[in-house]
Parts: C-alpha cells; sequence; structure tokens
C-alpha cells in the first residue's frame, strides 16, 4: 500500500473481509442521517431490482443497437434518454447515453465538440466543476476562464469580453446548471445573445446540468434560465445519482446530433463504437428507467417541489438563530451558510469552499426532522456554556471568520 | 428516439415498464447459457453482497484519502488494489484505482504518460483493442500502428523499424496481454529489449491485461510472457468483470508511480482528484475485494486451471467433428474456430472478427456439458438429412469458407 | 439506397423509369406556377437551342484557349463573360469563365485569393450564403464572421474592430449582393473605406451577387450600392439560372486579374487548367450568350424593372389585407413576409429562416395574377368559416407567431 | 477581351449572334467523325429527353432528401446512383450523388478524407489527373507522389517507401482506374496489401474511375484488377459524359459511409448540404437515369464488349501497317499510338503527351469504318510521293522521335 496512506487505515487493510464488513455497515448507517452537504437523494426505492444486481449486464457500444449479446439493459437505455431528451425539448435527430457519471458525459461531449471544431477555444466560468478543466488538459483544448458573479453566475459582460479577443476561433462554451457550491446557473439565453453579437456562429454549448438539470427542466421555460436544447445547448449532462437517485453513480448525455462519424458496426459487439468508453454498466439504465417511470413528470415535480420547500425552510430556520444562510435563486436545493463550528461539523457532513462557506444540499429524502436537529445542534454550539469555562464563544464558531458581505448576493432568496 | 432504430424496438419503447421486465428477465435468462462468446466468468456468487446494492456508494477522489463523506467503500478499493498490485509485482510507491473498465483504464494510463512524456509517439498493435486507438484520438497523440503476425501478437522487429524511426521522441508503447480475438500476448520482455537496443529511455510501457492480466499474473513469470511491472510494465490494467466476475463493467489500474503533479486536497470533497473521473461507482470494489478475499491467491489460482482444461477439451472435441479449432497458447481461455453455420449462430452467441474466424472465451462458469452440446449442435448441423432434401451439407455450412492456412499459428495448442 | 430515405421514396425507386417519367412530367408541370419562394426566373425561352441540348459540348480549361478538340462552345463563352465583365465595370486584364453554379464560383474566387494571400483572414458576414463558409473549410483559411443588421447588411463598424484586431495579416473580404433571405446588399463602398482607414492594402474583395448582381449593375452606380470593380471588387460570382433564367444551375466568375501563377498549356486538353474544375458543362455558356445577345441590355433592364413592380405591388397587396411585407430597398425582387399559415404554404412553395420569415422571390415570370392569387388563398386562410366549427382562426394561422418588431427596418421600402 | 486571346477569336467575338451559330453548328458537325482522342461516348440517344431541356431543373442539396422546390430530379438521381453503387459493391450506409464531373468528385471525397484524418498524407502517382493534384493543393493536404511503371501503373515498390516514412499519419491513396495517357488501372487489392504491411489502418482510399470505373465493374472481379468497395475503396468516382455517354460533363461520386458531421435540414432548401456545391444540374442524373435504365447490365456490358473489340482491331491495323500500337491491358479502350505526322493530325484530333506517344479511346460510337480511315491516312502519309519532291519522308513523320523501347510494356496486348 501506498505511504501516503494513514497508520489506521492499514490496519483495517489486514482485518478478516467480514470484521471490516460489520464495521462498514455500522458506519454507513450512521452516516447516512446526517450526510447532507452532497448531493444524492435518499428517497427512491430501488428493491423491486435487486434480484437483478447479482447479474451482469454489460451495454457495449451504442444504446441505439443492441448488438450480439443478450446480457444488456439498452432497451431500458433508450427509455430514460427519451424521458430526458423530451424533458429538454432535444431536436429530432438527438442522440445520447448513460454514462459512468457526469465527468464522463463533459469529457465525451468536449470530445466531439472538439471533434466538431478541432480549432475552437473552450470558455467556462471559476466555478465550473473541476471535471471541466480536466477534460479540456485531456483534449489538448486552448481555454480561457469567464469570471464569475459574487455569486458563481456568468459574467456574461467577461464572456463577451474573452470571446471577442478569439473571434477568429470557435467557441466551446461550457455553462452550468447548478454549480457545486451555490448552485447558480448560467443562462444559455445570455450566452447565445453574446455569441449572436459576435457573429460566433462557429460553436457548442455544452452544459453541465449534473444538479440542477432535472429540477430545472420540469419547470415552464419561462420560470427557469435557459438550459436545455431549445434555450441553445449542444449536448448536455447531467447526473443519475443525485436528483434521480440512483444507488451507484451515473450519468446522462444527450446531445443534439448523432456522434460522426458514424463508425457503423463493430464485428466483435455488433454495436457501433460511439461513446467515450467500451462497456458500459448496464445496471444503471435500468434502475434510472425504473425510477422515471415509476414517477413520471408528475412525481418528479412533486419531489423537487418538496425538497425546495424544506430548503426554504432551512434557511428560515437559521435565520431565525441569526445564522448567516441563502439560496442563489427560489428553485435551488442548495443552502449556502457560513462555516458552522467544528463541533457541528464532527457530527454533520457539510461540504464548502474550505473557508469561511459551507453548505447543504436539500435533496429528496432530507427531512424537516434532520434539519431541525441541525439547527438545535448549532444553536446548542453558539450557545455559551457558563458550566464549562474551558470553552470560549469564540471557540465554538470554529473559524470564526465572517462572511464577506459581497458574497451575500442581492438577489438571495428563501 | 433516434430514426435509426428498428420499428421492433420503438413498439417496445411505449410498453408498460412491467411487461417490459418480464420480457426482459425471460430473454436474460434463457441466454445466459448460450452467451459463449463474450468473456464474463459466470461462476462467481454475489448474493452476500446484495444488500448494498440499493444504496449510494460512491468513491470521490482518490482511494487512499477517504474525503468527507462517509459513504463510499475505499477501505474494500484498497484491499482490492493491493492484491493485484502484489500479484502484479508492482513496485513501492505503487498507485491505482478501481476504474468503470478497462477502456478507462488505458485512457487515464496514456493520459498520465502523456503528461509525463508530451511530445511521446504512441505505438500499438493492429490487434490492440479499439479503446486504444480512441484514447489516443482523445489526447491527441501522435501514433504509429505496429504490425503482428498472423496469431495477433505483436511484431518485433517491426516495432524495432518504426520506433527507430523516432528515436528522437519519447515512445509511449502499449502491449496487450490477451487480445480480442486470438488473446495473443505481447512479450514484454520483447518490448524492453527492443527499446534497450533503441536507447530510447525516455518511455511509458502500457499494458492493457483487460482480459489475460490475472489469470497469466497468477503463473510462475517462469511460465508465462513478460507483462506485469518487474517485466517493464509503468502501467497496467485488468477488467473486473471478466476473469473475476463482476456483475457490472469495472477495471483495475495500477500505475508504477502516484499520479504527478499531485494536486493536493480539494475542498469540496476531501479527496485529491487523481482519477480520470469524478464520482466512482462504490459498488465494484467491494464486489472485487469480495471475490479477492474469498478466493484467495489459491482458489483464483485453481479457477484458472479448471477453465483451460475445458478449453482444451473444447479443441480436441471440435477437432474430433473435424471442425477447425486452436489455441494461441496453453494458457489462453480463447480458442479460435472456424465460423459455424448460421443454424449453430442462431442458437449460439459467438464473437469473431466478421468473416470467417469466431471464438468461443472459456471463462470460469463454462461448463463441459455446455461444450458437448455446443459440438453436438455443430455435429448436427454438419451432417446431411436425409429425410429433407431441401437442405444441403454446403447450405448448413454458413459461409463455408476455409480458414486461410497462414492463419493457423505454428505455436498453436490445444 | 441509404436507409434513411423515406419509403415512398424507395418504392418508386422500383417502378418502370417510363411511369416514373410520367409521374415527374405531372409533378413539375403543376408545381412551376406556385415555385415562388425560389429565384428562377422562368420567362425566357431556350427553344432556339434546344436542337444542341443532346450533343456532348465540353469546355475543357481555360475560356480564351480554344484546345485541341471541337465539340466547346468557348467562343459564346467568351461573348458572354465580355458583356458581362463590361457591365461589371471590370479593368482591362479581367479574366472570368462559366460555373456549374455561383458556389464553385466563390470557392475558386477564395482558392485564388488564398493563392495570392497565403496568411490572410477571411471575414463575412452571417447573412452569407453557406457556400462562403463551406469554401473556407474547404480551403483552412482562418475566419472571422462579422455581425449584421437586422435586416441582413453587414455592420461596417464591426467589420472595422475585427480587422482592427488583425491588422498584421492580409484580408479577404466577402461581400453579398443580394443576401438569400432579404435580399441584403453589403455596400463595396463601405468595406473599402473601412480597408482603407485601417491602412490594410493586402485584400482582396469578393463579391457574392449572385441573386443580384445583374440586376444592380444594370441601374447607373449613383443609384445602386457600390459593387462590381469599380467599386473596389476583385471577384465577383453571378448566377446564371436565377435572373438570367439557365434552364440548369451555373454561374459567371469575373475576377480583375488572370489567374497567376499562369499553368501554361495542358498537352492532354490544349488549353491551359485555369478554372476550379476540368471538363465544363458547354451548354450553359451557349445558353447565357444567347440570353445577353438576344435581349442585351436594354432588355434586361427593362425586365428586372417590371419584376421589382410586381414585388411592389405585392408588397401593397399583403399590406391591404394587413399581413406583415416589406422590401429591403426599392430594387429588391424578394419581398420578406411573416410565414403564412400552414393551408397556404401547401399549395405555394415559399423559402424563409424556417421559423417565422419566409419569402418570395419576385423573379422575371411571376405575374400579376399569381401574387393576386396567393393574396386571396393567403385572406381565406385568415378568414373565419363559421361553417366549419372544427376550424378555429387559431388554427388557421400556423405558427400564428408574430414578427419581432426589431426584424422590421427602418428602410425597408414598398 | 483578355490580351491573350487570339485576333481571330477577337474577330468572331462580335460578329451577329446567328451568324456564329451557324458557324459552329458546322464546325461542330464535321468535327464528331474525327474526334477520336477524347473519351465521350457518341452512341447514346438521348431525344427522348430534349423536352425537358428548357426547363429549370436544380438538385439543391443531399439526393436523399428531396427539399422545398419540385424543379428537381433527385428520383431519378437516387436511380442511378443505385445502380452504380450495387455494381460497385458499396457497401451499407454507402451515398453519392451526381457531380459536375469527376473533378468535383474527387475534391470533395478528398475533403472528406481531410475531414476524417486531418494530419493525413497524400499519395498518388505521377500518372494521376491534373485534379487531384489541384485537389490537394486546395484542400492543403501534404503529398507524395508515387512513381509508376513504364505503362502508368502506380509501382507498388514505391508506395511501400513512401507510406513507410509517414507511418505516424494516416494515409489517403489516390488510385486510378484508367490513367488519362494509357488507361492503366492501379490494382486496390496490391495498395490494401502495402497498407496492411505498413500496418497504416488510418486510411481513406479513393478512385479516380473517371474513365474506366463503369466498364472494368462490369467484368467479373476475378478478370479485372482491384477497384471498388469489396477491393478497399472509400470513396469512388467515375465520368457520366464518357463511357456513359451523357451530352453534358457530369460525374458519378460515390462513398462507403455519408459524410459527417451531418448538418442538418438546411430551412432555405429543406435539404442536408452534404455535396461540395449548393445548386447541382438536374439535367445529368436525368439523363444518366434513362441511360442505366435503358440499358441495364447486359446492354452497358455489350456496348463494353463491342468498343473493345473496336480497339483490338484498331491495333492489329496499325501493327499492320508497322505503325507502333498497343493497349495496357485486354479492357483498355485506349490504343497507344506514336503520334502520326501533322497531316494525319491536321485531320484526326488525338491527345497525348505533348511529345512522341498520343493515343486514342475507343469509346462506344467510334466505328470499325473510322479505324479504317485513319489508318489509311496514317498510311498515306507515310508512303513517300515521288511526285512532290518538296516534301521528304522525314517530314511527314512529325516529330519523328521513336518511341523509346522501356515504354513498350511487356504486358501490352492486342
Amino acid at each position: 500500500m501506498n505511504a501516503d496512506v494513514d497508520a489506521d487505515v492499514d490496519a483495517s487493510l489486514d482485518g478478516s473481509l467480514d470484521a471490516v464488513l460489520v464495521g462498514f455497515a455500522d458506519r454507513l448507517r450512521q452516516a447516512t442521517r446526517f450526510n447532507i452537504g452532497f448531493p444524492g437523494a435518499t428517497d427512491i426505492d430501488h428493491t423491486d431490482l435487486l434480484s437483478w444486481a447479482g447479474r451482469l449486464l454489460n451495454n457495449v457500444g451504442d444504446p441505439d443497437v443492441d448488438g450480439l449479446a443478450a446480457n444488456h439493459s439498452k432497451l431500458f437505455e433508450r427509455r430514460v434518454l427519451r424521458f430526458v431528451a423530451e424533458l429538454l425539448r432535444a431536436p429530432v435527430g438527438w442522440w445520447g447515453y448513460v454514462t459512468s457519471g457526469a465527468s464522463e458525459g463533459t469529457l465525451h461531449a468536449l470530445y466531439l465538440a472538439r471533434r466538431r471544431y478541432p480549432k475552437a477555444v473552450c470558455y467556462y466560468t471559476t466555478a465550473a466543476h473541476p471535471s471541466v478543466a480536466k477534460a479540456v488538459d485531456i483534449l489538448n483544448v486552448d481555454t480561457v476562464l469567464v469570471r464569475t458573479t459574487a455569486c458563481g453566475e456568468m459574467d456574461y459582460h467577461d464572456l463577451a469580453t474573452v470571446v471577442g479577443q478569439h473571434r477568429d476561433r470557435p467557441a466551446i462554451v461550457v455553462a452550468t446548471a447548478g454549480t457545486t457550491l451555490t448552485e447558480a446557473v448560467d443562462d444559455l439565453r445570455e450566452v447565445e445573445a453574446v455569441l449572436d453579437e459576435l457573429a460566433v456562429t462557429r460553436r457548442w454549448v455544452h452544459v453541465d446540468a449534473a444538479l440542477a438539470g432535472i429540477p430545472l427542466a420540469l419547470l415552464s421555460p419561462d420560470e427557469r434560465p435557459g438550459l436545455d436544447f431549445a434555450d441553445g445547448a449542444h449536448s448536455l449532462v447531467i447526473s443519475g445519482h443525485k436528483f434521480l437517485g440512483a444507488p451507484m453513480p451515473c450519468g446522462i448525455l444527450v446531445t443534439a446530433t448523432r456522434p460522426n462519424p458514424a463508425p457503423g458496426l463493430v464485428p466483435y459487439s455488433g454495436s457501433p463504437d460511439t461513446t467515450l468508453l467500451g462497456s458500459r454498466n448496464g445496471h444503471t439504465p435500468l434502475l434510472l428507467a425504473h425510477t422515471v417511470d415509476r414517477l413520471g413528470w408528475e412525481g418528479l415535480h412533486a419531489r423537487a417541489g418538496q425538497a425546495r420547500a424544506v430548503a426554504g425552510h432551512a434557511v428560515r430556520r437559521l435565520s431565525g438563530i441569526g445564522w448567516p444562510a441563502w439560496r442563489q435563486h427560489p428553485h435551488a436545493f442548495t443552502v449556502v451558510i457560513r462555516t458552522p463550528p467544528q463541533v457541528v461539523r464532527d457530527k454533520w457532513v457539510l461540504a464548502g469552499d474550505g473557508r469561511d462557506s459551507s453548505h447543504i444540499v436539500f435533496m429528496p429524502g432530507i427531512t424537516l426532522g434532520q434539519i431541525d436537529e441541525f439547527v438545535a445542534d448549532l444553536h446548542t454550539a453558539l450557545t455559551p456554556r457558563p458550566t464549562d469555562p474551558r470553552q470560549s464563544i469564540v471557540d465554538g464558531r470554529g473559524s470564526g471568520v465572517v462572511v464577506p458581505p459581497q458574497r451575500v448576493p442581492a438577489r438571495a432568496v428563501t
């Protein structure tokens, strides 16, 4: 084992597997309730499909061509793709597949974009997911980063400035629908306006909608920023294990056109090699198809509404005890808060920017009870305890750094 | 749905999910027994772990650093990595992770190689898996293809020729341990000799050992071609859903050194971003750890021996009825046969080169009974049926093309 | 035949040719009267020349050198070239040839421009014909697109901005005299002013005058925007099958100078290889020479005036029934209208931007009777029909989308 | 008019068109009989279709999608494409269109090849048609010329040498099926063997089969060199006005796969913009469909056989009078002869290399009578005329240069 690993970890490496499994089970059971910083919905019951879990399902190649072997779930893959593509108003001739996660989807989308425009410059914001920076490095694409507003949304004036400096080259723009830290949404209609004004018609707009793509697409286009194919996207990726609650990481990539060159049938597998990787997990399409089929548009829409209500409740409760908390927009599941004291973070798993700002992502499955308990714990931690002179108020506040005023946006909502 | 899909498929797209699931179950049940052309072992029972299947396990980031969230299985990932790395004689300081499949492993290995040698030329054979060609295209690496022998093994003289034309540039060589069509193994000791002779010290040798890596590594180094780190590999990838029998596609990448530059902790997840993709399936490490732990070296070694015995039996039985069949080497699970008549292929799923050559991959789980039934079916198809004058012998032989003699290798074994 | 073709089409593929010819004749006869969206003049009678139609006429090589074989019509080609070159005020030493269409002319002109200035940047507007984008892609020329006004004319300020960013490189500017959608005309005098102001003397200005070149050139230079050689063009292409009414697609390219380097005589054909393609259609020069010879300047000028009068009549009639309709300038043959209801478009073939805007091109041959019938059909479609309760007004209006006000130009004329 | 043109020519430029037309008719009538050096078949009667000649037929965009306007002949285009694609054993998914000539087809094919392999090197022989050199110059593709044998066929050893020097780059190989001067045919099976031996799998083989594609494809593959899709072609172009006898230059391009990226429907025309140029002549598809439909495989096969018989007759007759004459192979229509004396060439239009070698192309339509008359004229010219002492034998023999022995190939046939 690598020398960087802790001694603790090394120790358990050598125990019997059975003993380690017991500890693993205990840890997971305890952790789920307090894991509120990462966006995996926990309200979907997959029990119906567990009978398949022990059998190899391998979706080799293109989802639209079954291939030689029978142990695949492409029929279910096509069902979930159709649901998502229609929701995202994809044009006739759209294509897509279920990926191992949003990162693979973004890498494949940018690979297709580079094949279409080999000399393009790629533009994305400083709030974009790290997978975007990794993808352009892998693909060797020239890149310009775009500034964001204080809340993490793309600064469209800055986009105009940098694209305006490279009008001799095609543009690949990566917009984010739901940034990791604040769930900010880059508005595709603004991106389109910038590119139109600069006459950059050689363009590919990819949307990393891992977090917020499905929930926003369930709203009327008038109620939400531009994010889908009708708003100007050429490709879009969502996560399958966030709002859709799949029990293993996965994603869905949809593109406006079928990848080219069409590679033809590969004799070995009998299906065209159009995806980024070869063998693909056949369980995740089954799980996703089951979820969208059972819930439908109405069920998903209702889940999103309930989760947002919990998020709104959280902001009000936290504000009630005087702790800074806000949401970027009324559709956000993410509540940004000042990083709580360490004692609270020892119990509750939050995520954050590593400095003064943390967040909770109110995916379906987080209850009002959980947020009430969290607020109570925070309140307790903030209250001076006269019986214990060793702990001062200041100690209890963790870093104690005040959130800079400029990071509390004017548009923040509850 | 895309217009290229068959009408049949479209029809079932609109059925109820429950009805479709029933048909799916029937299809899978019937297909398993006859699916002998693709290398997924079917003898591993994963029932013990099914209780985890419905729960999100997400191994974000580096396997050696747990990160903030608790719902991961990195402890198991480290156990299976250690087992595999030791088996492959990886040096101190090795690194690795469980991937979504061998394709991701190869792409990441070549990405690391390009980061180490940005001006390298990549060499691989015409028998290499298509994932290699895709990886070098994604990575924009200059490439030279190397000829193979008639049996699909790298032509080392040709390697010397082409590397000799580019001694001013570092070399990335991809060797295959178990090609898709014939299970040929490129011998790393020969590759090393070529590179040494040409004094190309700036080198990265990656081994795509998806199919044969583990079974060959279980043998003594004297009994098998060079393939592991002690034989000269800088990175090596194996499949988890082939010999190791995982029920969903996965792979294991091992590299001789930890990725450089070390990216440091990512605040959001609390684990360094060292892998190709972000969120990673946490179920496959658990399944793989369970398998290697339960079986151990002895159990895996015994399984491999038994499967090879079945393969040898198959060659003898097929030769017994006069049907051309051979194995590339005595450790091969793959039996290459002349493509059988269509009536046989309607029942048995084989893979092949799309022309006159097909193969069966005798992964653990294929029984003597299955091969006997296959041989009987083939024999029946070849026997003239006097009671049915409509069918002649010639009709029954499918393409009827004789395997060209030069494709029957001198080294072929039974 | 390719799988993408409709079943209907496939069916007729297998009928007897005679039967298919009969259906073809019927279709064409019926279609001509209603085909008002595409700019092919239909008033020229070519009967005199039909006796040549069955004989191979092949204008291999340069129009100025006859070559070895006699079966060419270069004498006629030179006659029509001279007429057009004089009309366009081409300088002494001009050159040209009859092409297979304006697209070939633009490709050849830009090829000559790139040979003159290998490091040039090419500038053209977003309203330019797709053949320009294709040509620069074929030629691998760096490109910057220039914004247009709402009416589709080049935004000269934007041209100044982008040329100003690349003053270190020669400029190839493509101006359009008659854009496809609105018949906007880029004014060469403005283009010249921009290039002069920026001191970009290394320039090549190509004019894609496919639609409007001849009719505008028949006017006094004071009455029309700058478009010809005296206004700054280095090359200019017109269509032969639009205003000039040739019965097969063709074009005329004129350049200010003879192609350089002069390739000398090619022994095989006996004529220099100065054109883009080799064998060239010898019928179209004959047809074009016949047309310009018979009509002369006066005849062509009169035809253009009559056609513009019909266009003006159409705008007044359409406005009379309240349907939005406008022309870009008083010399335009193109009337832009709000896209009519589907029932109207089922009968009349219009062209458009695929959204809310369509157009009619009033080439010579369209009669007042046709436009009156069209307006009557439109009026009927807009009138509620009380006797048929199944059809509401709203249904009858097709997309019903109102033309956005910003697309109605201030300069619009009737 | 340009100063390079002869004074004679200028004079006729100013005559009345009617007078010029009369002279033109006379010239054509007299010339046809003696125009035996250029390969246009003259035996096809197109009278049935002349009624269409005066009407605009414009096949805008892709042949498989009709588009908005009705005045096209795409149905006939699809018929002739299907006939040719089947004859050339094109794979499922083939695509093609009727071009303005073979030059356009080659340019488009190489454009598609460069899009597929942007870094490719293009290889073609010194006997290739000048359109190939022009295409690679237009496309800016790196190029290596390959030596030919004395007869004009590709030297495959030299191909191996030069491709072997660039194995790090994809290869575009242009093979010629019927070179201009000797009708030599580059054997695709040899080309494939070279590329296979060098492991150059990233390849695009284009066949310029302008002259001999159809006649050779009518033979059994065993009787002729490799030239079609089953022999390894990725694209292939034939002429429509040579063996197929169309009365205006045209060609047919077929590719193994549909062009990508699929550009989608263009609103303006309603058909994808997949061809090199935009508006395309709709008369030539009609003429070609009529020819292949009326003649069918049998008729075309018989015509080819008859024409070859005339060619064989010519070689025997010429040899009979001692004049050097040979054919490259028994399927050739081209008879290469020593360039005859000037007095013969004043009457008979030959083509040649501009030095000592000329040729006659025995396309269908040339009669035994014509060849007998030609041989008689040649014999007369070679016979000393004692009554005219001013003319010596040497004068009568034109250049008098003897064909170098190495240019008379061992394989020459009669």
